[in-house]
């Protein structure tokens, strides 16, 4: 009898922001096991805490380096897909003993987390549970209070990593646009909107519903400081009923 | 002291996928509000059943009409608009009485929900919290396990009543996409995905994570019917690590 493995969403950072699902999952798990950088607590681990079983046993696993900046490095590439695949073994053989391994994730673990590293190398093999969670995004637009899209709108989930010219032309196209990962691609999402003619609606969000959270609209923020897990929101509906 | 509106995001189905922080607000409130078809139960209240206060008041908001064929007919959305305009002052009284009110969403209460019409009614005037909650997209991968987008990957979310065209040219450009909204759109939409060249990768999913839900992949299902909220994913991240 092998164990289960289950991705568990701890949603965007408010701990009350977790299900009663997920809660449950993480009262009943042998084992948890989350992603973090070297030297550094592990986000989705704070989240969780309190609903952590007191002496459950903790797997961490430290990310081999703590920048984005090499991301498309082979040399980097090839660093981390050596640590999904140790780390995936390492929980293999947690679940042939028949230990229920829970993953955390923060946001959802299926929208852009790094569980999915391990979920493609383990699910075709293992009983295997995916728990949704609030995303990073809902975090941000619920915390502002702004409706993001409604009725026939399109909406794009944007990375600011893209080229400038690609995120205004997908910005002008689509009625809704969340723009993540700003960190220091700011002044280029910034000019993306602007050029695409939407900046008077733009949202910037800081550490969405984070204790520590920051909003203000795009256009009153003059700096160019973001941290990695800002957002912008260009919210859709511009035909209010 | 007048009351407090809170929207709050049931999630997608399942009663355990709501959060805890939602739980709180249907047990403190003093009123519970939800849209529903006239004739029919409302699918948030049935989610939040188990949430719910005993003895809470209960205020029903039903929609005038039963069908969306008409929706882009002047008398429709005249109904429409007196209808969010009449439910929103039957709110507005109680929170004048100084009453919590609380309105239920299906998934999160900003993204693609009718509770955005009372909240642009009513925010301004009254304070007012929203709970987001886990969407029906988010629901449906996590259903089938399936990893939707990842790194730079580009989302789209498309409501399945776009143009052919549109929905072609939409999925050919994003990495990922969420088809919303199928119903009578399904031939289209699956036609749309077939020229864009994603057929073999699409997902169809039926009631997300309700108890009856059921998925197959999109090439198989060889019938064309499908209920107003049966979704398509068509997952990114196709260089997988």
């Amino acid at each position: 009898m092998t164990g289960q493995l289950i991705g568990v969403g701890v949603g965007p950072g408010d701990p009350e922001l977790i299900t009663l699902k997920a809660q449950r999952a993480l009262a009943a798990a042998d084992v948890v096991a989350y992603f973090a950088k070297a030297g550094n607590t592990s986000t989705a681990r704070r989240i969780a805490a309190m609903h952590l079983r007191p002496g459950i046993e903790e797997l961490p696993l430290y990310y081999p380096m703590t920048t984005e900046v090499l991301r498309h490095d082979p040399v980097y590439r090839a660093a981390l897909h050596d640590f999904y695949q140790r780390s995936a073994a390492a929980l293999a053989a947690l679940l042939d003993a028949g230990r229920t391994v829970v993953v955390l994730a923060e946001g959802d673990p299926l929208f852009y987390g790094s569980y999915m590293h391990l979920h493609t190398r383990l699910a075709p093999r293992y009983p295997t549970q995916v728990i949704p969670g609030i995303t990073g995004m809902s975090g941000c637009w619920s915390a502002v209070a702004t409706p993001i899209a409604q009725g026939d709108d399109v909406l794009a989930v944007l990375p600011g990593t893209l080229p400038e010219a690609e995120l205004e032309r997908r910005i002008s196209e689509a009625d809704a646009a969340v723009v993540m990962k700003l960190g220091r691609n700011l002044p280029k999402v910034r000019r993306a909107i602007e050029r695409a003619g939407r900046l008077e609606r733009a949202i910037y969000v800081e550490r969405g519903t984070m204790a520590e959270a920051r909003t203000q609209p795009l256009v009153q923020k003059l700096d160019d400081v973001a941290p990695y897990f800002s957002i912008v929101l260009v919210p859709g509906w511009e035909k209010l009923p």
